[in-house]
């Protein structure tokens, strides 16, 4: 066979596979959301909530009401058409026309931004929480310039929003860029209040309906979970994960799981904690001290002889 | 000392330790795989696997054999040579012409286009797994936009092929960028059924010789492991990770280890646990609730003036 | 109201909060870092240590002096900019005139370059240390072009050298961004001897005032943290995390803290252990096997139709 029937074949038979699973081809059908603009709109945003920190130019107060003014006409403009993208795509545009599909989406669009004052709130509140609790912080400009919980909670923060104005799709891409940048899951239907701390944050899993209150800091690696997921899409709306009162820490690697467990206020849960069940407010809580084994050992070769007792204990 | 000189003095420092250490520079040696070209024929591949979902414009079924014979060729292009090169920087090619690398290389690339629609195959079932058990999931276009999960597991599947035609280096890089991308590490050697389902998925870690059946559900932080590898490259080829037969689910942050352990077809292993050994069919295996620590306390204060006990306590 | 009335509106509001949370904006402030040169800044270093692994050309006896001059005179404009930038902005470069501050960023970049020899001599241990420790490793090239824990460590040991030198918030940025792409998070304070290993990586976090000594070994989630870190910014300076001495080897999961936690020479930790106190000299440690639940099961049904019970075992 010569080089361009091979190829020819090779394409033929890709082809051949796209009627058969149509789910995961989309074959004239609308062109897809754009991720690429939605991530450039998310930064766009926290350029907002961060004046004068992401902008290359240095930001005056005689020029900050046209620099804000030029990326809000940003957001608009390329989030209006991505909502209604992502509304026509899903069922909630149904029997819409294109004109009503517009003007809802230019409702959502704007309700959103005049959300971002508040955002700007709870963000001041968090970055403060970061500086208080971290020793290794030595300012607030570090905080928002390098540190991935905040990043992190600042996409939640904008995602979040979008969210509640019943957006599909767009939320969820902008939390998973931003778990993808943190190591840090952030379901966008979560509820946090204002001065949450999150330190490294790496591993860590909030679930779509957890809820947390004010001044609540958790380490790398805690999972706010569902207690089983077996039944699949017939759990959907239901509360399936914690909620976590004001005032309470969970130390690393901790894992908290189920709709009704609820960590009363102020509780200390320390870490590789497993709870399952509420903890009332006030206690702190740890693993009783799993007990260590200890043996001793002269032969740490480095050449591999060991005995297979050896090899088996290690891990 | 003059600027320029002092600037002349650090560069000769610099290039004295090329020789001085010559496995980690690469002066007058062919020139390495461009890791970007690999990325993007990495990403072609998957732009064909899900056609429509990560194009530009709307693919139609007018121009769909257009736009996938594009692809293909860019693909045969840019992977013959990242793989010619691969060959002939690695012991695999020692003695052939170029030519027969030439040769062996279309080889190669043919046999791995031919292998679209198988993936495409399992793809379209993983897709399913996803969508039936994360109630979190609104709809497939959701799970391919933005699932960490099934873009890890899809550039596996990608590089798993390449790994079974014995490509070097390249499976690796694509997977090690999906793991960078997504905290998901999968080695390409591993093998993966049908039906393969991750959730959240930051921390997975899936070795290099483990199996897995059909229909087995992994989350975050699950290691499937080396019972212990200070053997080091001794160890090179055996089967040192474990099998985990269909229709299991492991929940988040266990680990399982050692080549010789299989967990058999149906069982279900808690989260936080520690497997060093096989596990039975059907059965259901969870760490015995670690007894937790209980302790009061009033004074939530926060200016630090715990005493010792307090912060010892702490984790 | 009219769309440009709504519009004017949005953005009126959003400047109202610049003034009201001060700490999170930076208007009439100087010009912020710039991150993408910081890392660029980083990547060329990164270049320079590894000659002929990340270049577009082929590297020569003849054109590598060249090259590694233009690379170093690159490091040297850019990052005096970026020092001189993170000084001014910084309590550190109060009372200095421009001319003073141009002199001793100019020492810095030329201190940090100098340092570029040793850097190379600690690296080439590391890589022949994953060589000898991960059976998966086919060459060492493969490792300098697609390990993870080699890309943490090389951006780890430059940004350590600019946090010796006492260079504000640029290290840091550096081991953000490697911990981004790596999951790894290795604060630039940290102190680490030759022959690092790290495996897979994701969820590693190592704390400011870490010491590691030669030849030790850290699996994927390991954390060497803090005890408590509630007394916050009081506790900024002093040895919080803990000391792992030479030939230490940690499995994964396992967390080690406290600042006055010494791991013994040789000792061997097992995974998913909690280690709070030290350990001593040649031991091996591991958590006391946690006893395992096993129940058997018939219904492995998949229309979610079980019963509480069932459900609320899983996790």
């Amino acid at each position: 066979m010569t080089n361009e029937n091979r190829t020819h074949e090779i394409v033929s038979n890709i082809i051949d596979t796209y009627g058969k699973y149509p789910r995961t081809s989309r074959i004239d059908e609308e062109n897809m959301l754009n991720k690429e603009i939605i991530i450039e709109v998310a930064e766009k945003v926290r350029s907002v909530l961060f004046p004068g920190f992401f902008e290359k130019r240095k930001v005056r107060s005689e020029n900050v009401q046209y620099l804000v003014g030029e990326h809000v006409e940003f957001i608009q403009y390329h989030l209006r058409k991505q909502v209604a993208k992502a509304i026509g795509s899903d069922g909630s545009g149904r029997g819409l026309s294109w004109q009503e599909i517009e003007s809802k989406t230019e409702e959502i669009v704007d309700e959103f931004l005049s959300c971002l004052p508040r955002i700007r709130e709870y963000l001041s509140t968090d970055v403060e929480a970061l500086l208080n609790g971290d020793p290794a912080a030595s300012s607030t400009d570090e905080i928002i310039f390098s540190y991935p919980g905040l990043y992190a909670v600042t996409i939640f923060r904008i995602a979040h929003e979008l969210y509640l104005l019943k957006v599909p799709m767009i939320p969820r891409i902008m939390t998973e860029h931003a778990h993808s940048i943190t190591g840090i899951d952030i379901n966008p239907g979560a509820t946090i209040g204002k001065y949450f701390f999150i330190d490294h944050g790496t591993g860590i899993v909030i679930g779509e309906t957890t809820e947390i209150g004010e001044n609540v800091k958790l380490y790398q690696g805690v999972t706010l979970g569902a207690l089983s997921t077996r039944k699949g899409q017939q759990l959907r709306g239901t509360k399936r994960h914690p909620t976590i009162e004001d005032n309470v820490t969970i130390y690393s690697n901790t894992s908290i799981l189920g709709g009704e467990t609820v960590i009363g206020k102020g509780a200390i849960i320390g870490g590789n904690a497993f709870i399952v069940e509420s903890i009332p407010p006030g206690v702190r809580v740890s693993i009783k001290n799993p007990e260590l084994e200890y043996s001793g050992h002269e032969n740490l070769s480095l050449d591999g002889e060991d005995n297979k007792e050896w090899s088996d204990w290690e891990i």
